[in-house]
């Protein structure tokens, strides 16, 4: 297994070279890794570019060219002959064009899906079966429905399959699947996970509820004056609304359901311990919307935000209840596999809970097992620095490589 | 890579079947990882207990008769005929034992060291060499001069090579140094860390010095009286100024410098980023002993918590400072790559420092990168849970597992 074996690069086949995109190719170009990894495609919605060089070991094309080579998504195809290594592919087709090359050259193939929409998600079972791995910050699949998690479980099982890791799709890169899957794998049971999950959310209400209160003197800030600046300062979604779902958190809280507990129980991996059912993913876990029910509607999000300064009021009586009784309010999703409960809530905490010392956009998992009994195991970091989430996702791809026999020191 | 493969299940050879070592044992014994490992031998310092069932599938023999089976340490060699299993193996003949069991059985090896001696350290590169892998929660070589950690990393480089995990070595079992190597094998820098990782001086500092001080009316505690009753209550050492003298968070910093930039750099492995020297691991670590001068050689616990009393006055004059300055005071590692200062000591930090906040024994770190900039990625958990620290080794034992080709689900 050591390092000086010539294994042959592990091919990294990208999908969606956007923001993330971006910084994970930029992220698996020093020297370090070089040796481990070549960019074999790029492919945007519409098209993928080849690197042609990529069987020939001495072939030094950079993601660079790929990158300038790719068509953007609106651009008619052209029949041009220079342009050959450029193809028009569904994903089911690319994951057949992929599987092929793994075979042709021999050498392991990562596919990795930095977009966020569904279409690669659902052939990700396919690509596991041909061969391929799958890594990927896409939370599409490990929060999607049982009839789309199901299959990508049961596809690992497969001899020959690829490898499935998600850990970017989770806490904005925060090592919190891999802890999970450790503590369950070793056989531990997770009792409890609370996290506080959205870096939008966490800057607004450790602002707005604070264990020391407003400062003498002066007013406490109102909720609409908080959610006006995050927004006006690049703190949240273009439209707030999204943020103030809680639909980003209930995503976040089902993956982290679906590593606490077995995926799926077959002969080979009987469950052990308790399984939380989320038949429909998300849709399973129960949601607070902080969105006021008059603004629904609202698609303009200045609109939006003028709309919130006339529905302080439930959020102003939510602090008093919570100052009365001595403790700060955050919204945080809560599991807890012993009750089955599932939810995502605007919520009280005392003021020595973790969550009651966050500042800034942190996020926070609490994370209470059988082994981490009284004292939760807790993790917690920055709520959206994509070049986390970026790097998540090439030690996802690292974690593959070691397993296909290649070794990258301690 | 699928888990239907009929891989053959990776041997373990368990040294030191004590507290962390026979929870070890007990967490191979689920029946999700019966089919991937096999206890094949277990050791104390003299004697070693092999499973001859262990070329034959059906062999079923369990950890617990080879517990029974193993002599004390102290009992003389018996030339028994039912005994022709144990034999009395010096650390090197135990690895030439293992290798040449793992040759004739084609199926691979993990030396898992459950001791604080040095004695299994000192062959760890030959082991490795051999082609065994080797999973520790020993600190020696970790933290252990250059010349016992250089052969380490080198040997690993070597093909053939087995694989080196301790991650139990570090944080009492929190997943601290897969961190630290996911983020710097993806190009991220340690800029600095901080760290409490020593649960009785968490324990001890947490009472001592509090954000709100001592409660309307009521003296504030004094540092004896405080040991005193940890002492009393088992969450010191056998002899207190074992914690005290810092050298455990020292033996730890060191393990956490050694992860923040390579071991070793080679052509294989050049260095990126900045590297700490640490020539002679611990010793290289500036410490600061809590132990009064005067009482250095007081060889009685008892003895020792009763002189205490008679030292409060400079502990008492340091909480008065930090308080002054609206701080608490934390024994804490600090390790700095651009300074290169390393160092653990009593030092003040301001309310909304994530160490402020501590209760209990909770250790604590905090990692601040190029990525992690401004505001640091946190790890927290209790302090000295057993149990946590033998899933800390069975989950390396997993990582070794899988990069051997078995699969264990998500």
């Amino acid at each position: 297994m050591g390092a000086s074996l010539p294994l042959a690069p592990i091919g990294i086949a990208l999908v969606g070279p956007g923001l993330v995109g971006r910084l994970v190719l930029e992220q698996f170009a020093p020297p370090a890794l070089r040796p481990h990894f070549r960019v074999i495609s790029i492919s945007n919605s519409r098209y993928t570019v080849f690197d042609d060089q990529s069987g020939t070991p001495s072939g030094e094309t950079t993601y660079g060219l790929l990158l300038e080579a790719l068509p953007p998504s609106s651009q008619a195809p052209s029949g041009k002959a220079t342009e050959t290594s450029i193809a028009e592919l569904a994903p089911a087709e690319l994951v057949d064009a992929l599987a092929q090359r793994a075979n042709q050259s021999g050498s392991h193939i990562i596919l990795v899906d930095c977009t966020a929409s569904d279409a690669l998600p659902k052939v990700y079972a396919t690509a596991l079966l041909a061969g391929l791995s799958v890594v990927t910050p896409n939370k599409v699949a490990p929060a999607g429905p049982h009839e789309l998690c199901q299959p990508i479980a049961e596809a690992q099982q497969s001899a020959g399959a690829g490898l499935f890791y998600c850990e970017g799709a989770c806490g904005a890169g925060l090592p919190v699947l891999s802890t999970l899957a450790d503590l369950v794998r070793t056989g531990d049971e997770i009792v409890k996970i609370e996290a506080v999950l959205s870096g939008t959310l966490s800057y607004i209400f450790n602002q707005f509820s604070t264990v020391q209160g407003p400062r003498a003197g002066e007013p406490a800030l109102r909720f609409s004056e908080i959610v006006r600046s995050a927004h006006r300062d690049g703190h949240t979604e273009p439209h707030p609304a999204e943020d103030l779902s809680g639909r980003d958190v209930a995503r976040k809280l089902a993956i982290l359901a679906r590593f606490s507990t077995p995926f799926t129980s077959t002969a080979a991996t009987p469950a052990t311990g308790p399984i939380l059912h989320l038949p429909d993913g998300t849709a399973s876990v129960s949601t607070q919307s902080l969105i006021p029910e008059e603004l629904v509607d609202v698609r303009d999000p200045n609109a939006f935000v003028d709309g919130l300064a006339e529905h302080d009021a439930p959020f102003e009586r939510m602090r008093s209840e919570a100052q009365a009784a001595g403790k700060v309010l955050r919204y945080a999703g809560v599991l807890d596999t012993q009750s089955g409960r599932i939810e995502c809530a605007l919520q009280q905490f005392s003021p020595d809970h973790p969550f009651a010392s966050l500042s800034g956009s942190h996020l926070s998992l609490a994370i209470f097992t059988k082994r981490y009994k009284d004292r939760p195991l807790v993790i917690q970091g920055p709520g959206y620095p994509v070049e986390v989430t970026a790097s998540a996702v090439v030690a996802d791809a690292i974690r593959v490589a070691e397993r296909y026999g290649h070794s990258f020191g301690l």
